[in-house]
């Protein structure tokens, strides 16, 4: 395809997606196909010679996008958000484009730097620690981000006899426990022999007294008390607890002391990916007060903050450690400005070699909201759950099961149980207008709604729409 | 951003990119500015207002791709190639339109059937076993694909007392060692105590001999031999060696066999991430000969197959031990098409939760080009390969470390040692029209040039104008 020809079909499809934009809203935000809909619907053999665009379009049109879920829909309240926003999507296309592979520094030093820079501007944007500057790179998710912080602890604290456990809440993401087992911590999610699960309070933040029990039934245990990890969760995603996590290291440091006369020597993760977004606004600073006292941290802004998947900001404060634990360098890779360690070679600092531009699109978002724009997108959302909240608060057959947290409501019928409220959310969804999705809440394990708005094309009619849907799901099944 | 401002913003990325097609061929192909020059140039501190998207573009052009490594160039010949091409692009646009996440079926259906196809038809394509029917999925890179097999591997054959030994060869990849680090096995690159690493051959595949006798010493050791994962690899980083994967199974079932009757059970996977793709062509089909005998096999098309990073091929036979390794399943992912044991959940066969819509861009690849479309471009650049070296064997001032294998050819000084021939290189890549990249000769280390075309802009006139920079530069250092 020459450069001229992609100029064309590249307008078309820029045509297409903007189309999609405005035809989202028309559209039910799932499919409801059984499996193998589409998998029955495409060839079994891959053709031998070209077909035309108009085809591709028309498959695309006819059978693609009728049978995915609309992350962007404007009534997708589900999970958390996946959010595209238009800068963010002419930075993948800008991206695409250049297509460098910026493992090494010096396989594309625009790539590396600018990557440096944009970090640097959200640790200030988000007031992280000075600690944290320079230090920040980005990873496809917080799983990954989680992974390599345990990585890194292992790096710096684990001896050959002293193998490091990992602890962290029942409330946190499975990724943890992923991460426990590629690290090789854990042979099964039920092997948690090196894993350690805290209680919650009710609103899915880490239970302080449960942890101190636990953490000293590790500690006594052993003459040389093992290495520890936590990953503390800034955001749960079933309800959005946020851990203390100046009390967690705190209670970890007593302990320590108490054994030893030394603080705690361990690895504080904190894991930011969702509720990290909203500390650009200066009111939810709170939101990140843990990374005071974290050795790394991660905000996902594919998730909360306009830019497309995937984004994972990753900071740690000893980098050393993350390089020590990721860093081999075949012949083939050597180069001078490495060698002198003049350079940050990204590479070291992720699983994978290879590496995609993605700082662009979050310097495209960056530039075009400001961050004036971006915190007044994170501020529409939490006013709008604050909305939705009261009208759950004042609703008699309905209850929420914790304080909302930011843009997040968790709630559930007042009567019936969780039949009802697993009916309420099915009447919910069967609209077809809206998609909100369920967890466990902390407290008792009950089944509960979670209602949070993200998407970029949400409006706040949109929220008054989905409060007439679920008021009216409410009434029908409450009669 | 409005749809129809995004539609318009959205086709003037798509010019910047088509202009930056056409004037690729005018630019060096690496920039020689030093550390810093971009990081200093970008503003400190974030912006607090919107810009301009006139600024933005401004600094795209101006700042950024004159500072970038031009993967797309015609005279990239380095590493191996990171191949765009324009219905890839595309690919990569309607992804980042659609914004979907992937993780399981029922958040976008037709994502996860599409790649279920996307792979199939890929499998055909490639001519791989049909035991892989069903069984692919997209990862990142070849990385990730290490790390998943000796995942998946370990859950099957690992048990609490038979920690899971990794063999590879020297020449392997540094993910292998990498991936080994991450899960556990080792805790430097140094420490191989239960990695180990096979002498290679001249041409860089792995020495069978040397493989014999560090197997049956791994197995003699213990009553209880460990299980063992072999990672082969179908085209050598530096020298493109091909791993014979049938006489690797055969080696370890004999010896296997003189223990305790049975053939060899462990894992053995293909890391086929160069090479793999030649395999479309019927004639390079060997290349992915050693499919038959593996257990899983990764390829990418980021590589070689006009497809943009990130897209790495990953299949298995065995998806239990995959899933059995990766899968845990928190309250608020449960949904009753997973439940039902209906559908492909890919979260459960990578590393992170969330996934990116990659299966579009390859769809399109493969639509645009068709199989024939494919072939021509692999054989394209195995020709050109072929033609250079020809050139090389006649110059008697040059000579080729080993065998051209597909499309790359090593080459070095004859006279003057390893210092010549870094001489000669840096007198090639100061040309700024072209760039190649070296690597250490499995024979004997010495310091090799590899020359190795693979980007989709590359013309025949561009290998013949990299020969003239080539013969020049060997004429004058051999003066």
């Amino acid at each position: 395809m020459t450069p001229d020809a992609f100029r064309a079909a590249g307008h078309r499809m820029v045509d297409e997606i903007a189309d999609y934009m405005h035809a989202l809203e028309t559209m039910p935000v799932r499919p409801d196909a059984p499996p193998g809909t589409v998998l029955g619907a495409l060839p079994d053999e891959p053709p031998e010679t070209p077909e035309s665009w108009d085809d591709i379009h028309r498959d695309l049109r006819d059978l693609i996008i009728p049978n995915l879920t609309h992350w962007q829909h404007p009534g997708f309240f589900a999970y958390f958000s996946c959010n595209a926003s238009g800068p963010s999507i002419l930075g993948e296309i800008a991206s695409a484009g250049l297509n460098i592979n910026g493992m090494l520094w010096s396989t594309s030093p625009a790539a590396t730097e600018l990557e440096t820079r944009v970090l640097d501007w959200c640790r200030r944007a988000f007031e992280l620690p000075e600690a944290f500057e320079g230090n920040g790179v980005i990873q496809g998710t917080a799983s990954e981000a989680t992974l390599i912080a345990l990585l890194a602890a292992r790096a710096r604290d684990e001896t050959p006899d002293r193998p490091i456990h990992l602890v962290t809440s029942t409330q946190a993401h499975s990724s943890v426990m992923k991460a426990a087992m590629i690290a090789g911590l854990a042979r099964t999610p039920e092997d948690t022999s090196r894993v350690h699960f805290i209680e919650p309070n009710p609103n899915g933040s880490m239970n302080l007294d449960d942890l101190r029990v636990r953490a000293a039934a590790l500690l006594d245990g052993a003459p040389n008390p093992p290495p520890i990890m936590v990953s503390a969760t800034a955001g749960t995603t079933g309800t959005g607890g946020i851990d203390d996590a100046a009390e967690i290291r705190a209670v970890l440091d007593d302990l320590h002391r108490a054994h030893n006369g030394a603080p705690w020597p361990g690895w504080l993760h904190l894991d930011a990916a969702w509720a990290g977004a909203a500390a650009v606004c200066e009111e939810h600073r709170a939101a990140l007060a843990g990374a005071s006292v974290a050795d790394s941290v991660c905000i996902n802004p594919h998730k909360w903050l306009l830019t497309n998947f995937d984004c994972d900001l990753f900071w740690v404060r000893d980098r050393d450690a993350l390089v020590r634990a990721l860093s081999i360098t075949p012949e083939y890779l050597r180069n001078p400005a490495s060698d002198a360690g003049a350079v940050i070679d990204y590479r070291d600092w992720q699983i994978p070699l290879g590496r995609r531009f993605r700082a662009l699109k979050l310097w495209f978002v960056i530039r075009h909201y400001g961050l004036e724009g971006l915190r007044a997108h994170i501020r529409r959302h939490t006013a709008w759950a604050d909305w939705i909240e009261g009208r759950i608060a004042e609703h008699p057959a309905l209850e929420r099961v914790c304080p909302r947290s930011l843009s997040l409501v968790c709630f559930k019928a007042a009567r019936g149980g969780d039949d009802a409220t697993r009916a309420l959310l099915d009447a919910i969804n069967a609209s077809g207008e809206v998609f909100l999705s369920h967890t466990a809440a902390p407290a008792d394990g009950a089944f509960a709604i979670r209602f949070v708005p993200g998407a970029t094309t949400t409006e706040f009619r949109h929220v008054v729409r989905a409060w007439e849907i679920i008021e009216r799901a409410t009434n029908a099944l409450d009669a």
